[in-house]
C-alpha cells in the first residue's frame, strides 16, 4: 500500500542512452556486466536517510521550504517517513540504505526513551527490508546536532558527555548488527574545535583514541561482522576537525594501533573541502589500505561550505571510480549519496529525478573508468614511466640494499646526469576524454 | 672590511619601544630575560640565504627586479654574496643562518663539480662562523629547481634522479655537519604529484620512505648530532605534495618507524596554505611528539601561492609562540625568517628593516605569551573546563578501565544528561588581547 | 525594571588599559576626544538585534543551543525581547542599535498582520528610545529567511514575491523613518541564483534596479532624511549574489543612475569572502564616493562561510579605521556589530563579554588610525612616491591635455626609461606597529 | 621549408570520434556545419605565442625545463619562433594567433629599439600570414615583466612610465592594425597594489581611465576597426588588480563613459581566481552588452594562483559555449588557447597534443551548446519559470509604472500570499547531462 507520496510513479527502469524520459535510467542497467561483474554489485548504490527524509530546507538564512507529511516529532511520523523512504528505495531500484539515529526516530526525553524507540524503529526496518530486499550498507551515530554535543562527543570536556555518546554508539552498533548493516560509520563533526585557546588539542585526541578503541573491541565482541569506518572531513561544522582528511586518519589510527580495524568512508565533497581532490583521497586510502567505503556527492568548488550536490560531472566521476576499480572495487563498502536537493526543490519528483541523475553519472562514470582499466589506457604509460624501477640496482635501493653514501659513491663513480622525460600529462588528460 | 653594500650602517640595536628609529629594535633585546632565559635563547633567530640573497625579485608574471653586485654564476661571486650575507647577519646580531647548497655556490657542471664548490663555500662559511660568531641553524638541499627534479627527487620515476639526489643530500649533510648544523632539513617540493593520471602514489611513497630512513641512518653513521626536520606543506609548486601537513608528516613517519628520529620545522605559510592556522601545526606537532624548528613570515590569506612576507601581526604570533613555549621551547630549533622582500623593495635598507620588523614582532609576540603563561591567562580556564575528567570514573574510561557496553550501562543506570557549559572564546579572546 | 537577564550587572564603564575586569572597557572612553571629537560620536557603536536577540545558536549541523526566556512566537515575547536588548544597549552604553523586521516580532499569518505586528513593536521601541537615549541606526527588511523568498525577492521569477517583498520594504523604511533611523539597509541574502541553468540573470538584474529605483523614490517622498544603504556580499546563501561587492554595487547603481542615491554599508566578513581585505573595500568606497556605514565582525580567514565573529585583531581594525577616517568618518553610517557568539557561549554575560571586547578593539583601532593620521605616517610617504605627478607635464597627462600620439612622441624624443624606486612596503608595515 | 621542430608532423585532420590517433582531431571537423554556421567559424580559434614559444617552463620554485632552439635574446631566433609559430599554426589548422610585443622580440636597450624590433618582426608576421591565411585574433603590449612595470604601468607612481607604457601601447596598436588584428586588448596585470599603504588607489584609478581612454581615441584615430577587449583578473601578480572582474570592469567603464567602447576578453582560470564561474562572467557580460572575446583554458579549483591549463571538461565547456551562443556568437572575437603545457611535458608533440585535446573539447562542448539551443532544452524551461513577469501588472511594475505605495497597497489589498514553485536544479543538470 502505496504513501501516496509520489503519485502514480512506476519503478524507475532502464532506457537507454537516447530515452528523454526524466523518470528513467539512460546508464545505470543494474544487470549489466562489466568486468565480470554487474554493475548494481560493482556500484553498490545507498540513499542517505537524513537528506532526503529528514532535511527540511533550511539554511544558515532561512529556514524550511519542504513541506512533507512526515515532518513531525511522534513515532507514528517516524513511521511514516519510513513508509515513504523504502517506497523511494524501492521505486529508484537502490539496493542499499544509510541512517544515522536522529534521522528516524524522534530524540526521547531521556537516553533510554532514544534508544528504545530506535529499537522500536529498527523493528520497523527490519520487516521492511524482508519486505523490500532492500538492505542495510550502515548505521551511525547523529554525535553532533543535539547541544549537549556542541563540544563534541567522544572529545568533550565534559566525561559525561563521553559516556552518553558512548552508550549511544552502542545502541547504533547495536542495530546496524541487527539489521545486518555491512559497515559502521563515524563521523565526527563535532570531534575538533572551535579555537584553540580553550582546547586541548592532546587530551582531545587522547579521547578520541580511546573511544575508537572501545567501539572497535564492542564490534568485535557481538560479532559484528561489518566494517568500521571514519570518515574525514577538515572542518564544519568545527574550526577543525581532528579526522581532516585520509592522511591524518592514517596518522592517527597507526598511532592507536587501528590502522587493520577501521577504514575510511571518504566523501566527494569532504576531499575537496580539504583541499584534495576527491580520486587523490581514495588512491591514497588504497595506498594505505584503509579504503573502505564512498559518500558520493559533488561541493561546489567555489563555496567554502559544504554543499552536498547531487554528483553531475561524469568526467571527474569517471576518474574516482578508476581508483575504486584499482582499488579492487568495494567488499563491504558501496556508494552512498550523501547528496541532498536544493531548497528550492520542492516537489516529490525532485527527489527522484535529482537520484536518478546520480545514478546514471555513477555509471556512466564507472563503465569508462572500466574501460579504461580493460585497455590499460592509462596504466600502460604508467608502467613504462616507472620501468627504470626495475632494473636490479634500482630494486637494490628501494628494497634498503644500499646506504646513501653507496648511492652518493656511485653516482659520482657513474657520473650519472639525469635526463627529464617528459610527463605527459596533456596526452593523458586526452586519453582519459577518449573514454568519457 | 666591508663590501659597502649596506652603506656605513652601524649594527642594530635595541632602543626600546619608543624608538621612531627606522633601524632600531624597538621590542627585541637579545639580553632581555624572559621565563629565565635571554630572549636570544628564546627566540633563536636565523636568516635564510635563499630569499635574501640568492632571489632576483621575480614572480610568475615578471622578471628580475633586484640588482644585486653578487648577482651571477662565479666563485668569485658566490664568495661576495657570502660576504654580504655575513655582514647582514653581524649587523642584524642574529645568532643562525640558513642555506641550501644552491644558495651559496653555482652549480657545476657535473655533480662532482658541484659537491666540490659547496665544499669550497663551505671553508668561506667555515672561517666566517668563526670570525663573527654565527652559527648555522640549518642546512638543506635544494631537491627542487633544476630541471632533473621536475618530476620528484626521492620519487622521481627515474631511479637515476633518486641516486643523483641521494648524492647531493649526502653533500649536505656532511657540509651541515662541519659547520656545527644544529638541524639538517628536508623540504620536498617535488615530492608529490602534478598529476594522478602520470603518477604511482603508493610507489612513490615507498621511495620517499626508503629515501628518509637512509638520511636518518647516514646522519647517526657520521655523528650527526643535530635534528632531522621534514617541513611540510601541501602544494606549490606541485599539485599535491606528500609532505601535506604535520598530521600527515606524522602518519608517514609512523608509517616507515621514523616519528622518534625526524620532527617537523613548521611554516606559517605552509601552516596557512595546507588550511591551518599556525598554531594549530606548532599545537599538533608539538602533542605529536615531533615539534622541532620554526620557518617564520606570513603568508597573505587571501592569496592562495606562498607569499613568504615578513610578519607583521602581532596578536598571531602571541598565539604562535604561546605554543612554542608550552611545547617547551626549541631545543635545537629556532625562529627562521623563511620570509623574502616584497620584489618592489630595492633597497639595501629594505633588506634590514624588513628583518627588524620581523625581530620586533616575534620579540613582542613571544614576550606576550611569556607574561599569558606565567600568569596562567589560558592554561587557568582549560584546566578548569577539564576539570571532569579527572574524577576517578573519567580517568577509569580515558585509561581503558571500562569498556563501551560498562560506560553504556552506567549511562543509563545513572540517567546521565550532559548539561552544556559556555565555551567563553570571546571571553578567552578578550584575555588575549590584553597581552597584546 | 529590569528582567534580570544579566543578573546585577552594572553598566560597563572604562577603567583603563590595566583594568583585568571582563566587564570594563580597557580602551573605549566614549568621552576620550580624539582628532577634535569624541570617540562615541567617531564610532558611534549599534548593536544588530538578529545576532544578541533573535539567534538561537544553530548552525548547519546543529540546532539551537542557547535558550533565551524570550524565544518563541508571541508578541509578548517579543516585548520582553525588547526589554532585555535595550537593557544590553543601556548596560553597554552604546548609542545605537539595528533590526531586521523579522528580528523584532513574530511573523504574522497575512502580510498585513506582520505588518501591524512590526508597527506595534515599534511603539514599543519609540518608548523605550525615549527612556534610554538609545537610537537606530538602521532598520532593514528580513527577504531571505522565509521560504517565499527562496528564489530571491525583487530579482524573484514570481512578481508576487516581488510585490510582497515591495510592501515589506515600504512598512520597514516607514518604520524606520517614524523610530528616527539614520539610514535604511538593503542586503539582498537571495538576489542572486543557485544555478544559471534556471536563471535569467539579465531580467533579474532589471527587476532589482527597478525596486531600488523604487525605494529611493519613496524614501524622498516621505521625507526620509537617512542614507540608502545596500550591503554587498558575494555568495552564501546563494551561489552567487548580484552585490557581490563594493565595485560590482558601484557598476550596478550607475547603471541605474543611482550612485549618488544610496551608498553601501561594508562588512568586514563579506569583504573577506569576496576576496577583498576589508579596508580595500572601505577605500574603493571612498574614492567612488559611496561609503556610507560598517557592519563590523570578522570572518575567519579559512572557513570559506560567514563566520561573523567578534572582532579581535587591532592592527587590521587600525588599518579599516584609517581608511574610514581618511573618508572623513562616518556621517549617517556607523560601527554596527553585525557579530554573534559562539554557538557555545551560553551565558548572558558572554554577550557583553563579547561586545566589550569588539567595541575595546575598534576603539583601539581607532586611537591607532587617528595617530597615524594626525603623524602623516603614512600619508607623507604616500604623497613622496607620487610626487612626480605633480609636475606640469605630468599633469597635462593625466588631465586628458595630451594625446596618446603626442605622449609617444615625447616618450621617444626624450629617451625616457624609468628607474624603479623602492615600493617600501616592510618599512610601512614597520610604522603601522608602532602604533598598534 | 619546415625548422623540422615537429619532425615530419602531417597537417592535425579530423578523424572522427572513434579515433584513437593522438594527433588527430575527434570531434573538430572545421567544416561542420552547426546552426547554420561552419565549426571554424563558430569557434575562431587563436594560438598564445607567449605560452607556446616564450615561456621556459619555469614555476617560482624552478627554472627553465624546456629546450626550444629559438630561445635566447636576437632578432634571429625570434625569426626562427615564428617559423616555428607559424608551423603550429598550419600544422594544426587554427586560424588565428595572439601575442605581446616580448613574445616576439627581443627587449631593445632603447624604447625606440624595442618598438623598431617589433616593427622588423611585424614584416615577418604579414609575409607569414599571407602565405598561410594565418590571421591576428588579437596584439597586445606585455606591461607587466620588466621591472619598470613592477609598480604599474598606467598606474604608475611615477609618470615617466605611463608615458613609455603609452608609447608601447601606441606602438603595439600600430602593428596590431597594420596586421589586420580583429581585436586589441589590454590585461593590466601591474595595474593594482601590492599593499594599500603605498598606494593612492582613487589616483591610480583615474590614471587608468585617462589611459584607456587615450587608447580609445587613438585607435579611432587611426581607423582601427577592432575591438579594444580589457581582460579582468582579480589578482596576480599583484595582490590586488583594477580589473578584478567583468562588473568590476563594467563600473569602470561605466565611471569614464567607455561602456560603448571597450568590451571584455573573459578567461576562464581568471573567472574562477575572482570566485565566479566562467559561465557567469561570460553570462554577465553578455547581459551588460560587453562580450568581446575569451581566453580559453582551465584553472586548477583548488590551486589558488594561475594555472593556465588546457581545458579538459566537456560539461564545463558546453555551459560556456552556451552562454558564448545565446550572446550571439562571437563577432570580432574568438577562442584563444591561454594555455600552456605542464613543464614537465617537454616534447615538441606535447604542444601538438595539448592544443589538439582542447580543441576538440572546444568543439565538443560548442556542439552540445548548440544542440541544446535547437531543442529549447534550457530555455523552455526558463521561459516557463518567468511567466509571471508576463503579465500586464508585472510589466508594469517593471517599468517603472508602479511606485513602491502602488504596490504595496495592491499587495495588502490583494493579500497575496507568494507559493514557491519548485527550481528543479538537479532536473535541469540531469538534462544538460543528455548533451554532453
Amino acid at each position: 500500500m502505496s504513501t501516496g507520496f509520489f503519485g502514480d510513479t512506476k519503478p524507475i527502469r532502464y532506457e537507454g542512452p537516447n530515452s528523454a524520459n526524466p523518470l528513467a535510467y539512460r546508464h545505470y542497467d543494474p544487470d549489466e556486466v562489466v568486468m565480470g561483474k554487474r554493475l548494481e554489485d560493482h556500484l553498490r548504490f545507498a540513499i542517505a536517510y537524513w537528506h532526503s527524509f529528514a532535511w527540511p530546507g533550511g539554511d544558515p538564512f532561512g529556514g524550511q521550504t519542504f513541506q512533507r507529511p512526515w515532518f513531525g516529532d511522534t513515532m507514528e511520523l517516524a513511521r511514516l517517513k519510513a513508509d515513504v523512504a523504502f517506497e523511494m528505495f524501492t521505486t529508484l531500484g537502490t539496493p542499499y540504505y544509510c541512517f544515522h539515529d536522529a534521522d528516524v526516530r524522534p530524540e526521547g526525553d531521556t537516553l533510554r526513551e532514544s534508544i528504545s524507540r530506535l529499537d522500536e524503529i529498527a523493528d520497523v526496518f527490519a520487516r521492511k527490508q524482508e519486505e523490500t530486499g532492500v538492505k542495510l550498507l550502515w548505521g551511525t551515530a547523529n554525535l553532533f546536532s543535539h547541544r549537549r554535543y556542541m563540544a563534541g562527543a567522544a572529545t568533550n570536556p565534559d566525561p559525561d558527555v563521553f559516556a552518553y555518546a558512548a552508550a549511544t554508539v552502542k545502541s547504533c552498533i547495536d542495530v546496524t548488527k541487527r539489521l545486518g548493516g555491512e559497515n559502521y560509520v563515524l563521523w565526527g563533526g563535532r570531534e575538533g574545535y572551535e579555537t584553540l585557546l580553550n582546547t586541548d588539542m592532546k587530551r582531545e585526541r587522547e579521547q578520541a583514541g580511546r573511544f575508537l578503541s572501545m567501539v572497535v573491541e564492542y564490534a568485535k565482541k557481538i560479532g559484528f561482522k561489518g566494517t568500521i569506518l571514519i570518515e574525514p572531513k577538515p572542518q564544519e561544522p568545527t574550526k577543525h576537525q581532528y579526522d581532516y582528511d585520509v592522511a591524518t586518519v592514517y596518522g592517527f589510527l597507526k598511532d592507536f594501533g587501528l590502522e587493520k580495524e577501521v577504514k575510511v568512508n571518504i566523501e566527494q565533497g569532504h576531499a575537496i573541502l580539504a583541499g584534495h581532490t576527491f580520486e587523490h583521497e581514495l588512491a591514497l586510502a588504497s595506498a594505505l589500505g584503509i579504503f573502505g567505503s564512498i559518500d558520493m556527492n559533488r561541493n561546489d568548488y567555489q563555496s567554502g561550505w559544504d554543499t552536498d550536490q547531487f554528483p553531475n560531472n561524469v568526467p571527474e566521476m569517471a576518474l574516482a571510480y578508476y581508483e575504486v576499480l584499482r582499488a579492487g572495487g568495494f567488499t563491504t563498502g558501496g556508494t552512498n549519496f550523501d547528496a541532498k536537493l536544493r531548497r528550492q526543490s520542492l516537489d516529490p519528483e525532485d527527489l527522484l529525478i535529482a537520484h536518478i541523475g546520480g545514478i546514471d553519472c555513477c555509471a556512466r562514470g564507472l563503465k569508462a573508468a572500466a574501460k579504461m582499466i580493460e585497455d590499460k589506457a592509462l596504466s600502460g604509460p604508467l608502467d613504462e614511466r616507472y620501468a627504470g624501477w626495475e632494473s636490479v640496482e634500482a630494486q637494490a635501493m628501494l628494497s634498503g640494499k644500499r646506504s646513501l653514501e653507496e648511492i652518493a659513491d656511485r653516482a659520482l663513480a657513474e657520473g650519472i646526469e639525469p635526463q627529464p622525460r617528459s610527463g605527459r600529462q596533456e596526452y593523458l588528460e586526452n586519453v582519459v576524454n577518449r573514454y568519457v
